[in-house]
């Protein structure tokens, strides 16, 4: 038995999230089926972040066990010929028995898509979020800046979660505007349940009220979700790296420091 | 009756293109019936460009008549309320009754994006050519520029067209590659019957059998079709921006010389 590693995209639309559930098709099962398709036996599939129902990913990380020797360079075609479109398994690589894929991620990159033109757009209509309103693209991307530090973000956790330490570090938070799309990027160590996308409907909230550092600075401090804005939608969300610890992948640009 | 130009985009997978047709549905013919739903009459539309079924557009402009005030800033949106989420239009413009968006336009912007990683692109499937074999982008980009000029492309130029005069001008012609999309944009007065997809197809087969600026010379000094590569599909090609005389328009990036 060997564990393989798998990086994979997928355009989260269509799907539940990454994680096998009994009411909606997953990204999990699609990989699964595939797996199956392939090789005759249904091997276990471990993610590396369980994705909200509509989220995408440029790259999330999965590892699998095969009992036999498969050419690693020919295994992500031999596996996407079974996969839905809107999956694909970019590479495969081996990683040692001990290698997981959730625990031992140093750190995630995500970038939500605001798209601020009035009229809809025709092409990132799955993959943004349309605001209509008068957001300060601006003021946004100064806002954003306000979150970067390792810090208790427990104000920006959804309700429900009982995650113990609610501290973690944003090494980066950044918002460009190209053609009315406003993209933030966010890289850290770990992110609470939600904690991105209520991240950037704080940020959404905030530029289009004229709010200031300062009110980012107390709705952090006040370690309260309802202190926070609302969640942004899902559709506007991707996963667009996750890193892991150098060597440990065989897969470059998995490895970089975040 | 005032002349309106709409500012549009479209994604092109499900359309015969373009103009009406019978056996097909078209923009055009979502356009009229948007028209027809918001005002009762069916107004005529007189689009910028043909578009071949399946090509997709960023910016494409076309003309309609209304004969009674509406405030031109809520047009886009009343319009768009009745359109398939395919289609949109991004802003409406008053233009003088004189104006033909076709006959009028000084040039065009096309990209061809093609997509040379060996899994297929999940969110790029419906607008890029998945390229698998060994296409050299280095050379694709240095023979893109081999293009550039006033000259006659009737090697480019589908069989069956009979344009009598084949002579265009090419302004840029310039290849980028970032994360295995290889995006060829390219600026001219005017393209031939299929020039621009005849073009990227005799690049991807330039670029990947190792051809030189020699080559490509040739086949445009042949004058003949069967002298250059294959068609490249239609997914690949967006119609970026149609260029118009300075105050033409009332819109300012469809005036920016070419």
């Amino acid at each position: 038995m060997s564990q393989i590693l798998l990086q994979c995209s997928y355009k989260g639309t269509r799907y539940g999230g990454f994680q096998v559930q009994p009411n909606a098709p997953t990204v999990q099962q699609a990989l699964q089926d595939a797996l199956e398709a392939l090789f005759g036996a249904r091997p276990p599939v471990t993610g590396c972040s369980r994705t909200d129902a509509g989220v995408h990913a440029q790259n999330y990380y999965c590892t699998t066990l095969l009992d036999r020797d498969f050419a690693l360079d020919r295994l992500p075609q031999a596996i996407n010929a079974h996969l839905p479109d809107d999956i694909a398994v970019r590479r495969a690589a081996a990683v040692a028995p001990d290698f997981h894929p959730r625990y031992m991620a140093l750190g995630k990159r995500y970038v939500y898509r605001i798209w601020l033109h009035s009229a809809r757009n025709v092409f990132w209509a799955d993959t943004s979020h349309h605001v209509r309103g008068r957001l300060d693209p601006a003021l946004f991307a100064a806002l954003a800046g306000c979150f970067v530090g390792r810090r208790d973000f427990s104000s920006l956790q959804a309700a429900g979660s009982e995650v113990a330490d609610t501290v973690r570090t944003i090494h980066r938070c950044e918002a460009t505007l190209e053609d009315d799309m406003l993209t933030l990027s966010i890289t850290g160590d770990g992110f609470l349940y939600k904690m991105v996308r209520i991240l950037a409907g704080t940020l959404i909230e905030a530029a289009s009220k004229g709010r200031g550092a300062g009110d980012i600075e107390a709705l952090l401090a006040a370690c309260n979700r309802r202190a926070a804005g609302p969640t942004a939608p899902a559709r506007g969300l991707t996963l667009m790296q996750v890193y892991y610890p150098p060597g440990s992948t065989g897969i470059a640009e998995a490895e970089v420091d975040p």
